[in-house]
């Protein structure tokens, strides 16, 4: 019996000292090769995107996708997972959208066009329209009411393409779409169109969010977004002719908010179980395409990430919780919701790693942090050189764990290769045959190695 | 009069002084700029893929590349453009390839294969045997004559996924491939069928080059590529039953060598016209797709390096040459061709760059080069970490400039990312679509950067 101990005590000792002979060089190694070699994530989202699809807060996809991901989270033996209630915005597109450039009377021009999410609908039978092409607010201002009154103003400002990031070029493009209506309802323009948030030049309208501010309801007008081969025509057209009219007929309506979920799971920390690293992607999705980049694979990474560390064999000192957020895109209720509660329970949040950039050859992150967490992140870069991840710059994290910034956190986004990225998003095209597999378990498996550095070495 | 002359001295002095006040990291950001928003690569490519096609040797597409890829450089003012004349290998594939699993005579399941370049027919009624599924040359030697003769030897090691780079994986699939048709022969295989290079599972079959090395006619057998998923399938079937048959039938040819030409184009040295610095890709490819990625892109990102150096102005020191290599797939003559005329001519060539490793998002080079050109490399890399140009490692470089390989000459190959390229790799996916532009132009501009560093500041 004694013998029996001793040798089982041996074992025990020496496969502690294997676990701790791991060099954080083994464990990334591990991480990548299970990612890449068995990795959930491709097929997670083959179920999300082409068995559930669009995923736009208060719809039914949403809700199945709620249903669907806590069903999977279930599976993986986490400590915890649980559905975090939000009260979420419910705006449905309705009928396909119409619209056509009318050059002289009854010879018109079809264009591809889609309503920008939360825009009221044009009256039932649409809107006809002078159009006065502008490329920035300043211009509508020189204008002014007696050139824009009664007329659709067409925002015709292209994403700038000599800027390497493409989300540099978006940056620099979205305020047509998210403030355009409110700019131009202050001149007494009926309807505004905007130039799809795309650099490429193709067919396909791409929608988004946009704002009326504090605009009273009368005041609200009509916005949908073209194509950009379409904001081509019609800004040729117009200047052939500064007369031609534009018609576009929008269905959709905002309805009443509904009840909805974040999706959370936990592995309980053994070290410092009250402190929390959170790694996170948005659950739903714009309504014309199936959210595949956006954000379909940052939710799929995010949940590899906790199915890794177990797979693997890693126990984390900190409490690590995948968290799927609802609403990102027209509310960002999910993300306020979480952060508010975790105040409310005085959760202590560490970090919160966000993947809401497409599911495209990872490159790196951005961190919006102190310099002490930055140099010690810094100090990993040559654990992952071999996996061509070199970019580490401070910058943004990600919109649903911005909720939770204050000057200790440390916020972090993933940072895909970009070009493709917009070619995509918010459009019919951001559908699964746009993924690509290795791709996207790279991802996943470069944000588990991040998570798994800062467990172990902490935050500062 | 003397005024007007020193005015207009003045004013030499000063345009003088300004092209030389500009640093590098303005050239750079000049050479960037001016490939995104002026472009000519991605219309070029256009061209070749979608008017031109594909551009087996000896075709008449590759015919026609030549003649459309002369005609461009003449356009671009260039010192000197020039056909050089090279004998290509010609073979055709004939008639589509047809291919079935026979579980039980009569009851059949096609499956998707493609005759391997090079590779000779089988009889006109094809040939139908068991199949022997080995993962190595090795394996193969383990069961001998006895367990192979009179079958079809069917090659299914996969790619290993967890290989970070694609590249790699293919190194270690690829005699397979290459070498198959002579190892199964020594054993008296009657047909080869090699699982395809690819990294995905999916329907299409990847063809590429085989050979027989010193084989006799009468040993020469058959050999053609199977789908990913076929793959499966038929492994999986052979594990059910070893009995089942393969019946394959392929209709290609190997025709008597034709006339082709490499394509040559100029800017020559303003200091030193007699070193030479070249710029390349190839412009014959597979004839499944239209070979965009392999390698129109490296075609037109090729032409694009001495129309950008142009354009913004830049007057080399080198002599600087843009080549488009003949029959880099299924003969390397091109490449060895001009490797042969440059010695016999006494050119001093000091670099070579290809790229050929598809129009994805560039991530930097890789060199074959001394210690010293190497070191002067790494002291650039900081004017290319804005592009998000980071690897710079010793490897590689081409197949068509690794004829020029002497113990002085800088040899490079672009590194794109590679997680997509055998995705399309010599399969009939590998076509225009899958070309996105912003990469495309990123890999035209930062092929142009190394050109002109290496040129202002030459090689050691």
């Amino acid at each position: 019996m004694k013998n029996i101990q001793s040798i089982l005590l041996f074992f025990a000792i020496i496969s502690g000292l294997l676990v701790h002979a791991q060099t954080d060089e083994d464990v990334l190694k591990t991480i990548y090769k299970t990612s890449l070699t068995q990795g959930e994530s491709y097929n997670w989202l083959n179920h999300l995107s082409n068995q559930i699809g669009s995923r736009l807060s208060g719809s039914l996809g949403a809700e199945r996708a709620v249903a669907y991901t806590k069903e999977e989270l279930d599976k993986l033996g986490l400590d915890k997972v649980w559905l975090q209630p939000v009260m979420v915005p419910k705006w449905v597109r309705g009928a396909k959208e119409y619209a056509y450039i009318e050059t002289t009377p009854g010879k018109t021009n079809t264009v591809n066009i889609c309503a920008l999410g939360g825009s009221v609908a044009t009256p039932a039978l649409g809107i006809k329209a002078q159009v006065v092409e502008v490329k920035s607010f300043e211009e509508l201002e020189t204008l002014g009411t007696e050139k824009i009154e009664g007329k659709i103003v067409f925002f015709n400002r292209p994403m700038q393409p000599d800027l390497i990031s493409t989300f540099d070029a978006y940056g620099g493009c979205v305020n047509q779409r998210y403030q355009g209506a409110v700019e131009a309802s202050k001149y007494g323009a009926v309807g505004v169109i905007v130039r799809s948030m795309n650099l490429r030049l193709d067919d396909l309208p791409h929608t988004g969010s946009m704002t009326y501010g504090d605009l009273p309801v009368e005041k609200r007008i009509p916005s949908a977004a073209i194509s950009t081969n379409d904001a081509e025509v019609l800004s040729t057209m117009l200047e052939l002719n500064k007369n031609i009219k534009l018609y576009f007929k929008t269905n959709c309506k905002k309805l009443k908010d509904v009840q909805s979920y974040n999706v959370i799971g936990e592995i309980t920390g053994s070290q410092f179980p009250d402190k929390y690293m959170i790694v996170g992607g948005h659950l739903d999705s714009w309504d014309l395409g199936d959210g595949s980049h956006d954000d379909g694979a940052g939710v799929v990474q995010s949940m590899e990430v906790l199915r890794l560390l177990k797979t693997i064999g890693v126990k984390p000192k900190h409490s690590i919780r995948v968290v799927l957020f609802m609403n990102e895109e027209n509310g960002l209720r999910g993300g306020n919701k979480y952060a508010e509660v975790a105040k409310q329970n005085g959760e202590n949040h560490v970090l919160a790693l966000e993947s809401d950039a497409g599911g495209f050859t990872p490159r790196g992150f951005s961190f919006d942090c102190n310099d002490a967490n930055f140099n010690q992140v810094l100090s990993w870069q040559n654990l992952f050189k071999p996996y061509l991840i070199h970019y580490f710059e401070k910058g943004g994290s990600g919109a649903d764990v911005g909720p939770l910034k204050n000057d200790r956190i440390v916020l972090a986004g993933l940072r895909p290769d970009s070009q493709r990225y917009f070619d995509h998003h918010h459009a019919s095209n951001d559908t699964f045959d746009a993924i690509n597999k290795r791709e996207l378990e790279l991802g996943a498996a470069t944000m588990t190695a991040l998570i798994y550095l800062f467990d172990k070495y902490g935050t500062k």
